[in-house]
């Protein structure tokens, strides 16, 4: 057996399904390059069926990022399809265009999920999975098989499924403890008893896909690993649907701190583990807490004492990871006032953004404003600063002016005017419980998008009290756009996040919830499809 | 063996050793209180050598939680002393008041710890062991021993130190994972093999203590349960130093769900776990990300579509738990402007909060302020206030008055009306970057106590955009108070937070940096000790 464990993302997909994660197709493309360049194996970019938008952002990643100069690190580009030949043949068109292309198709085989979601016996299911792994293999060399609720299922049941879908001609079969529900013994001796009793298993890769209800995903993928599997379905900072998925960043670093135990590498560059993390935490909204292992805050955080004295050796006594394997690092102020362009391009190019022309004099120009205003610049700064000026959705209302008041003695008052996508400029002034409701109302009065408001937060990006704000909201449309649900085949009302990012909190609350509602308009249909593409994405068109 | 896991909970000390959760007197024993309310069996309640203040915050909760009227459930109040006789006299003298005292020493024996930061060899190491030991139980009944970095000590060396350790006194063995590097499989052994080898371990409980650098905490836990440990230490919301803690929730969700295969029970109310999970967030400042197993936001999110066909069967192909099993209400919102008095005390006391006299007259006049600008306050926006209102520190400068303009002309102004502790009253206006800073800027000028902002976040509490908005800042000193840490030997600068609720957040901005100034102020030692205390401690006065 090899020593080598295939790192396959699912970030762009169950990750995003996670409510309030839902991400522009150019933050997916963003975050696939970010993958790419982290090392990922496999790429699940989406679910092509779920609407045309999220077939087209797949493509995208397929042929930006699946095709791109990474050589043999070129990521597989996989798409998802349930067991039908429609969702098929969307997943199949998205992926096409990439260099290595997969198509994974799912079906439920415990009885639970048989009984009252598919409402077939078992050998429907393993009718439906021969044809469907086999429809998938004759338009794709690649196609990934999963038993959804593997966990829950009964084991010999499971070893007769994936036998035929490997003889249907499925190379990976994924095994999902769906719910969250299983130990590592559990899952472990699961995995040991698909390799040891399904026919034909030696020639294929086996899966595994962990989600964290009791706060086992992590172990239980080790587990599964290390009874045989060569595969582990993650995403990154362990976002997810409920308590999530196995966090890509603790299951690569718990092999690679213990490989005297293990005994296995991955692909995966862990020096881009925290500038994966942050982006997809920008972009999904989903914060990750100071106590997070690998990645948060805290998880490398020195008290003054022990680098006093200075000793490499010392350090060791808590500490079993070195930050700098991780990405942390701890030179952070970087550029100032006096930094030119040339400075601003070549840290930009160092973080990953590759700008130049009308980009650069914009980004430029949002630079000097800010350093204008603070005193230093770190990347943390830049990054937000970057994403905020060119991760926005298209604009169909755009900020003109902003002016508010507010304070203890009550009637906080904003005045908003803004650009209608007609060019008019409107005016409002609202009374508010608070500035940013002052601000909202003034807003709603003019955009008329009824929509309820979910969450609200504001954390400071870096430390000092100079220091820029960022907001995000997330926004659910009255009688708005409809979102179909893979594995439920439901469909739920859609829900919107935006974000801004400047010094001044009540502009950043703006800028977050327009962003937000022209996200919500874009999808009513009414002001045109697409939004503005990424920067780096400039490049390539 | 029995079958009964002891929960043994830290949050008071190992998880407010971590970077910013600096709790105050008052909130540490609200917090001991939501413990035993939730059911755990011994409450860590802090290090009572770091100083005056730490001693009495235990001797605190030793006398008001430690004697409370919960008859066979009140909990065992326990205090943390190196292996000094001068920390254990201070660990007595803080729970001696308790009826159930525990006193709890360490000393490190992996050869790491040992050589670099004992300087101590195997025989020292034991023989003060075996000093320190017999002296806390010359004092008290109940004595637990750590041995620290036990996960990276010699097997062999452990069953030699743990013997003497019980023939000197000690009741409970506690075997620590300091640094997080153990596997489930590892762990487990370790602690069959210690069990099996250590001479009188019949007689003493086993416990184990994880920490989650590698994401493995709860499995961990799991396994040293599972090979017969029968006492847990946990925190709630995982938090501690790093990656923090193993998370009592999910241990104790997970003994509960997976009774079948585990065949153990705790004392926990599990209904009671998303009540403290909040309010230690509160108090700590620590957020809980939406994807954290059990206690998150979206542990148990549902999509409408879900609800739609109300099967029971159907929930449970993607439910593994109940929501209602963990303290997850559907029923938010409460009262509204309509609502009296009474009202408000019977809802108050449900959600755990005795009030009467002055200060429900104070919590009526607070809540029908916010019941004229918000048309339903929730259960989330009662404790908001009651934390506002009741859990703040001791004022030493009051805030008095507050304007602010701000908005995209720029300048954003903040003029600040602070009363003094010698009762003048002080005006100042100033220009910052935003108008969070403007203000801080502002106080900063009045204060006059140098500081450095570690973080700044907001949050609304409730859905909607007239939520009250609370904020949470961490400061740090400078050349301000220190802290000494147990297990490093060290002492590092302490941080500060604070934290305000109003529906204005540059109000809630400018209560909650107040708030943390007033308890930096307090610990320099220039304003006199101690704080306003709690709510319910009001009626055992």
């Amino acid at each position: 057996m090899d020593h080598y464990v295939r790192i396959f993302d699912t970030t762009l997909r169950d990750g995003e399904q996670s409510p309030g994660a839902t991400m522009t197709s150019a933050e997916k493309l963003e975050v696939a390059r970010a993958l790419a360049k982290l090392g990922v194996d496999v790429i699940e970019a989406g679910f092509p069926a779920a609407s045309p938008d999220d077939l087209e952002a797949v493509r995208r990643i397929a042929i930006e990022v699946g095709n791109s100069a990474h050589g043999a690190r070129t990521p597989i580009v996989c798409g998802l399809a349930r067991a039908s030949r429609s969702d098929i043949d969307k997943a199949w068109e998205a992926v096409r265009p990439a260099a290595r292309p997969r198509v994974h198709t799912f079906l439920a085989t415990s009885e639970i999920h048989m009984q009252y979601k598919l409402k077939m016996d078992r050998e429907q299911v393993v009718d439906r999975v021969v044809e469907m792994v086999g429809y998938a293999r004759s338009l794709c060399e690649d196609v990934e098989f999963s038993p959804e609720d593997a966990g829950r299922s009964d084991p010999k049941f499971l070893y007769l499924v994936l036998g035929e879908a490997i003889k249907a001609g499925a190379t990976t079969l994924n095994i999902p403890d769906t719910v969250g529900y299983t130990t590592p013994d559990e899952f472990g001796a699961l995995i040991a008893g698909i390799l040891k009793h399904t026919p034909g298993i030696d020639n294929c890769i086996v899966s595994v896909h962990c989600h964290d209800d009791l706060g086992l995903a992590t172990a239980n993928t080790l587990a599964g690993i290390h009874a045989g599997a060569r595969q582990a379905e993650v995403t990154v900072n362990g976002i997810g649907e409920r308590a999530g998925n196995t966090s890509l960043e603790e299951v690569v670093m718990a092999l690679h701190t213990r490989r005297l135990i293990y005994n296995l590498t991955t692909g995966i560059d862990t020096t881009q583990l925290v500038r994966a993390s942050k982006l997809v935490s920008n972009y999904t909204g989903i914060v990750v807490p100071p106590n997070k292992a690998i990645v948060g805050a805290n998880a490398f955080a020195h008290e003054a004492g022990i680098h006093q004295d200075g000793m490499l050796k010392h350090q060791l006594t808590y500490e079993i990871m070195r930050p700098e394997a991780v990405g942390v690092t701890r030179t952070r102020l970087v550029l100032g006032k006096h930094s030119g362009r040339h400075a601003l391009k070549a840290r930009l190019s160092e973080l990953g953004y590759t700008l130049s022309g009308a980009e650069l004099d914009k980004a430029f120009e949002r630079f000097k404003a800010l350093a204008e205003k603070k005193k230093t610049i770190s990347d943390a700064d830049l990054e937000a600063l970057v994403a905020d000026e060119f991760y926005q959705p298209r604009e169909v209302f755009t900020l003109d002016g902003l002016q508010v008041t507010c304070g203890t003695m009550g009637m906080p008052t904003a005045t908003v005017r803004l650009r209608a996508p007609d060019g008019q400029v409107h005016t409002q002034a609202a009374i508010g419980t608070g500035p940013v409701d002052a601000t909202y109302k003034a807003i709603d009065v003019i955009v008329q998008a009824p929509n309820t408001l979910l969450e609200f937060s504001v954390h400071s990006i870096t430390e000092g009290i100079d220091a820029l704000g960022e907001v995000t909201v997330r926004i659910q449309g009255k009688n708005g756009a409809r979102q179909l649900d893979p594995q439920r085949e439901t469909e739920h009302a859609r829900t919107f996040g935006g974000h801004g990012a400047d010094t001044d909190i009540i502009v950043a609350s703006a800028k977050a919830y327009l962003a937000a509602l022209n996200r919500l308009l874009i999808a009513s249909g009414k002001f045109g499809e697409g939004e503005r593409s990424s920067v780096s994405g400039a490049k390539v068109r």
